[in-house]
């Protein structure tokens, strides 16, 4: 199982909305055929092992990180390729959250006659596809807010002066995230104040991640770099916004799509099930403090990225969340997942306690 | 020399102005006598493990996590305690860096016949000395900043709530680190605001630390909580002090020492240099963002103990540090000595680096 989960770890930045799932067939202590889901449409990681098992899988014992699927989709149930190719045992380590599956492909398999088993290492295999899990089970994404703030809190000097708080190592980490995630999430004034890129500037990259920029007023530049850059962006605006506007931002090149707002700005409930129904998986958000504020005060965040720089930068500054809270009591509190270097500075991964 | 060092640490609390010394003695593979100095005025490590080896001491080789005195202090000097005892050889740590020894004792030694070896363990020994060895040398104490704030760099809520960002353990860890330190230093604001104790309430706690308030103006109310807690609290305030108010500080219990002004507030190089002068060997410093800052800011300071609670506090919450920079490179950087969780908390021993 355990090299089951390394293999499904190779689609990590491609398998979007499908989850990262690795399989391998073992039989007689041979491990005889091996795979992993590539990409959503190609061949599920079952088929890919049985391919290269061939006519061996008869009485093999099939390891697989996921549940196989027992419906139709892109393409075949990957249970009724199991049963026909024989195999005696499959042993998954998650069952499929997925409404279609759901226990329905086990249930196939011991129907055939195969023995089942499931729950080995499913921790590790639920580490690996907490996006897809988490959509499965609640129709919204994983919300990853990245943070990146000296270790007095400051994300700016006063001036706006932030390149660069953090090191080339963290912003390479940041890259990374950036690819496994299915869409980048910031705000309009993000993309006004730095005209980002956004994009994954990684050498073995096949895929831009979506960009979502949330504009409830669309006042997004029609000439900004997000439009130059390969990859498509979304512009997140209230459904109020002028047609001639919409049609204007259409015509940039961006993708508008109208959102109800509340208080007059886009409601963040209405962005993560719109999102969800879009089968994004994990949206990982670089936005400024009140964008980022937001979402992790309404509890909208599953986990905080936090790089701190190892520097002190002082009173004028700029603070990661514009949050007003008054008391202590009003502050959200973490639980810290994993801190490590990443060249000089620190990580942190933490994950909102919510009473 | 593991077994010497792990004997002087017995001394970190009560040593002070003297170096934390640990001795062990060995005969034919067979530890014969141990000791490490306890108190200053006391016996050193040398002479309580010379007692213990008794005669069985000729021929024998000591092991001094610190080069054995030459000189008469409070105590004859440990040199000539050795040559007495007749041991063969000794083997030390370091080369003390005191003017009134610095290779004398090991000199000594060789003058005797006594064969000597030095560097054993050195980084260790430099570590649990770290106070005493700056002092030596450059005459000043060593400065540890403490700070304690969320992790987005609030030590306080803008109304002034700051009890208690961080969790007891941190708290407690912050009792060993005064019980460390020769003085634990403050700036009258603080006492204003908090009226705190400042004191060490350990079980086993022998010796209050020095109190030291920055005092400029001599603000410090005549009732506060520092004057009803066991040791001495020294109001630290300008040379112009009106007599009668140095007298009141006086008559009301603390001790007042003038120093020079600097822009209107106390000079922090005659501070330190005072410091020194009162063999202080390490200061914790434990204060606003103003003297915090001053002290960071100016490069009088050699570590930085920072204590993160895993909370965001947002917006309107106090900084860390008052300083006014304005740019990126105005800033100070750190390297990160050590991290570790202290409860739900995260320590950073800090050290500035100075380009």
């Amino acid at each position: 199982m355990a090299e089951a989960l390394k293999l499904a770890e190779q689609g990590r930045t491609t398998t979007t909305p499908n989850p990262n799932v690795g399989c391998v067939i073992v039989k007689d202590d041979q491990l005889i055929g091996a795979g992993y889901h590539q990409r959503a449409g190609g061949p599920h990681a079952e088929v890919h092992a049985l391919l290269q098992a061939g006519s061996a899988a008869t009485g093999a014992t099939a390891y697989v990180t996921l549940e196989p699927c027992s419906h139709q989709g892109k393409t075949p149930p990957c249970a009724d390729a199991l049963i026909a190719a024989g195999v005696a045992r499959v042993v998954c380590a998650l069952v499929d959250p997925n409404p279609q599956v759901a226990g329905k492909g086990l249930a196939a398999l011991r129907a055939a006659g195969i023995a089942t088993e499931h729950g080995v290492l499913a921790s590790a295999a639920e580490q690996l596809n907490l996006g897809f899990l988490k959509r499965m089970r609640t129709g919204r994404p994983r919300v990853i807010v990245k943070l990146a703030a000296s270790l007095d809190g400051a994300t700016a000097m006063a001036s706006g002066e932030s390149q660069w708080i953090t090191g080339p190592e963290a912003r390479a980490d940041v890259q990374r995230w950036r690819a496994q995630s299915c869409a980048i999430l910031t705000g309009v004034d993000t993309v006004l104040a730095d005209d980002p890129a956004l994009t994954v500037r990684l050498p073995d990259c096949s895929r831009q991640p979506l960009r979502l920029v949330l504009d409830s007023h669309g006042r997004i530049p029609l000439d900004a770099q997000l439009l130059r850059m390969p990859g498509t962006t979304l512009v997140l605006h209230g459904e109020h916004l002028a047609a001639e506007r919409v049609a204007a931002l259409q015509q940039a090149g961006y993708r508008p799509v109208g959102l109800p707002l509340v208080d007059n700005r886009i409601d963040l409930n209405a962005l993560l099930d719109w999102a969800g129904h879009e089968q994004l998986n994990q949206l990982w958000v670089e936005a400024g403090a009140t964008l980022a504020g937001a979402l992790i005060g309404s509890g909208n965040t599953d986990e905080v990225m936090l790089y701190q720089a190892p520097l002190f930068l002082g009173a004028q500054t700029r603070p990661m969340l514009a949050n007003q809270w008054h008391s202590l009591a009003d502050g959200v509190r973490f639980s810290v997942l994993d801190r490590r270097m990443i060249g000089q500075d620190v990580r942190m991964r933490l994950r909102p306690i919510h009473d």
